[in-house]
This record gives structure tokens, C-alpha cells and sequence, in this order.
């Protein structure tokens, strides 16, 4: 299983601290790594077929503070798809003059939906095909980018066309807002005022988030594991979508 | 004006040398800069709105050795656009189940084509504007992806038509070709056997690329302007639509 990380915020946030929870976890996903971060309408991509505990892509991540409304890491064991740059989440396309940005855990099972519009797969992982699926099929749905919660609706008639083949612990972003399907294994919380300390789990590393945040300051992180031990993390309900917009969750 | 470096390889070739000697010239470029290197079918984006020159991301290109066959980068000075991620070359989009990776160096005035395909610019620059424009006739005149010849003839006759509305020196690779069309400054050079020494022009650095090579490697360098003092650059003629594959120009 791979491990995914997403991050919500009403204001622009480093996400350090949580992707280095994530990296402390690439021992047994060794196959890649990769993170997407907004920057107003802009998404960057870096990603990389070598594992985060080693990656120079991972070390730049790590130690040069990015500040990011919406985030999605994605952390690499191969199922379907040789390692390779072309299978390497987050996966990004445009739409609507918009930029989608998506990372899967999970496995679908003889899924191969047809392609009949503008989004094809370069590499030849389940996950990218139904990105693709999932492009095209909302490309259909509106004729220009919607507003969030009409784009959350038809999402809520897509996902589940997907989660029948398999696992699909999924998020997706196009810098307005993050969705997130939990299929098996996705927790989430919120860090908002009064803020406090956390520690990560598998690392020794604490930061007291009071002392970087306002008091308007929220902040959501979703992921497939708690990465912190003394927060309150919810777990996803199989088959549940949630949508963050601002740094919550919205209708 | 930005500046362009282009590489095109017959294997995949290290451009830390040639993008070092890019990198040099971001002092009166200091509004981003971007490179886009193929592995194989994947391509990675590394773009900073940042110059060059303190940008922690190029650092990172310059020291960590990225081996490409196909390589695009620019530094930018903007004319259009306010400097901000999505208005940072290269840009890339996919087509056919390949990524197109484009850079374009110029300004074209007062033009902004209808676009009733399913490419839309993100950002506010004429440059992905342009490039959204190829995209969507590229997908009007090919139902699946052609061969290199069979898209070489199309660019000649699409990119006349973004030409006459001003400066367009222009980048373009799908990870088997890279075409670069020459509007008022844009230099090539190729390097294969016998190999000898080169030293850049704005840096104190040279390379043997005698140690670094095989008799069978050949790489096609295409920058605006020479990159080193002491190696034959030839200029291109305007309107002048160059295919390099394998390290050589095409047909």
C-alpha cells in the first residue's frame, strides 16, 4: 500500500512537518515519491522514482519551506506499473483552464474504462487511467469549472463507479479545494485555534504550532495513517467523500 | 527577451553543464525560471518562480546529475504576465497519451486565438497561450500520435501562423523529438565524435566531454544565444523549423 498526504489551509502553510512524517515512512515504499502543491491558480510537481528517504527531490522538499494552500503527497509501493517517472504520483492535468492534481492508494482490479475524450495515460498505472476516467467524465459533466459544491456532487455520482473495482483512497485538488475519498485507510484533522504541539510518530521531531499561526490560521491534513501521536485523528468511513475547502470541511 | 536551452540525445546525456551556463545569464532574467526533462515517456517539471541564480530548485538541477534525452529550459523575463508559478516556463500538457513539454521565447502582440478545444491556459502569458493554440490543432490534424516526419509538416505549416504576430522562438518535445523554431535569435550545435573540450562563455567552467562520452553518443544543443566561446553554433534563419531526434537534425 502506498501512503498519501493532503493538506487544506485558508492561508498559505509549510507542509515540512507533515511530509517529513511522510518521507520517515518511504522504507517500505520504495518505489517513488511525489508531491503537488498550489500556489494560487499555479501547481508544482516534484516527484521522483527513488525512494524519499534518499531522493535529492525529497531532501530540497524537506528543508525548503513550501507554503501551499493545497498540497498532495503521495509516497510509492508498486502494484500496477513499472518504477518509473511516467507512474510516479501526484498525476496532473488541465481542465477548464485549471490545473487537477491526483494521487490513488489502492488497487482496481481489471479496470479499464473506455477513453473516449481528451485525457490518455503516458504511463500504465490503474491509478493514471482513472484519473483519466475521472477528467473526462467531469469534462462531460460541465461545460466550464463549477462552483465546488456542484463539482463535489458529481464527484459523489463518479467515485463510487471507481471504488466497485477496488481500493481507492484517493485525493484531488485543482487549488480552490481537496477532495478526498477514504476506501480502506484515511484519517483526517483540522488544526485551528487554540493551537498546540504535536509529535510526529515515526520520527523524533515536535513543533508547537502555536508559535507559526494566527488565530484565524485552519489547517486540514489527510492521511492514510495518523502521522502525529497525540492528535485527534478521524478515520474516513469506506466509500465516504469530504471536501476542504479553506482549511475545513464544506457542505 | 528570455533565454532558451534546448538538448536533444541520442542517449541520455547530462545537462548540468549547458544549464549552468543558462543559469549565468538570470541576473536580467530574474522573473523564474523552468526545466523540463523526459525519462523515457515521463517528463518532470522543475520551475521556480525565483532566478535562477538564488532559486534553491535550480541548485538542485545544477548539482544533481539529471540524465534526459530531452531536456527544455528557460529563464524568463516577463513581458506578459505577472511572475507567479503558472505563468513560469516550460509549460506541458498531455496529447495522445504523451507529454508536450513547450517553451517559447518572444512576445506576440494582440494575439489570443479562439480556443474551442480542450486546452486552456492557466495562467496569462501569450507564450501558454500560443502553446494551447498548437496543442489543439495538433489534435485537430492527428487522430492518434504521428510519426515524427508526419508532425514535423504539420508545425510548418501551424507555426507561421504565430509568427506573423510577432517573436517566436519557440521549444517543443513530446520525449521523441524536440522541434525548435528559430524567429530572431536562436543558435544549434551538434557534439559527437571526435569530442573535445568547451568552455563557457559567462562562466569559468569547462568540460572534456571526451571523458563523458562514447563515439556512438550524439547531442544536439539548441540555446538563443552560444553557450560556449569555443565550439561552432550555427544560427537559425527566421521562420526556420529545426527536428532534432537521436541527437541529430531530421528530415
Amino acid at each position: 500500500m502506498c501512503q498519501l498526504l493532503g493538506m487544506n489551509a485558508n492561508t498559505p502553510t509549510d507542509v515540512m512537518f507533515s511530509f517529513t512524517g511522510l518521507a520517515t515512512r518511504a522504507d517500505e515504499h520504495k518505489d517513488g515519491f511525489g508531491i503537488g502543491f498550489f500556489e494560487g491558480r499555479g501547481a508544482r510537481l516534484f516527484v521522483d522514482a527513488q525512494s524519499a528517504r534518499v531522493s535529492p527531490v525529497a531532501e530540497l522538499v524537506k528543508t525548503w519551506p513550501i507554503h501551499s494552500n493545497n498540497v498532495i503527497a503521495h509516497i510509492r509501493k508498486a502494484t500496477q506499473g513499472q518504477v518509473a517517472p511516467e507512474n510516479t504520483h501526484p498525476f496532473a492535468r488541465e481542465l477548464w483552464g485549471r490545473t487537477w492534481v491526483f494521487a490513488h492508494n489502492g488497487d482496481l482490479k481489471d479496470f479499464r474504462p473506455r477513453l473516449h475524450g481528451s485525457f490518455r495515460p503516458v504511463g500504465d498505472t490503474d491509478s493514471e487511467h482513472a484519473f483519466c476516467w475521472l477528467m473526462q467524465e467531469l469534462a462531460k459533466a460541465h461545460a466550464g469549472v463549477p462552483a465546488v459544491a456542484e463539482l463535489s456532487c458529481t464527484l459523489r455520482e463518479l467515485l463510487p463507479q471507481l471504488h466497485r473495482h477496488g481500493t481507492f483512497n484517493m485525493l484531488l485538488s485543482n487549488g480552490q479545494a481537496l477532495w478526498a475519498h477514504g476506501s480502506t485507510k484515511l484519517h483526517w484533522l483540522l488544526r485551528q485555534h487554540p493551537f498546540r504541539s504535536a509529535a510526529l510518530r515515526d520520527e523524533d521531531l515536535q513543533v508547537n504550532f502555536a508559535r507559526h499561526t494566527t488565530p484565524e490560521d485552519r489547517v486540514a491534513i489527510i492521511a492514510t495513517e495518523p502521522l502525529t501521536a497525540d492528535e485527534a485523528w478521524a478515520a474516513f468511513a469506506p466509500g465516504e467523500l469530504k471536501v476542504f475547502v479553506d482549511g475545513v470541511p464544506a457542505g
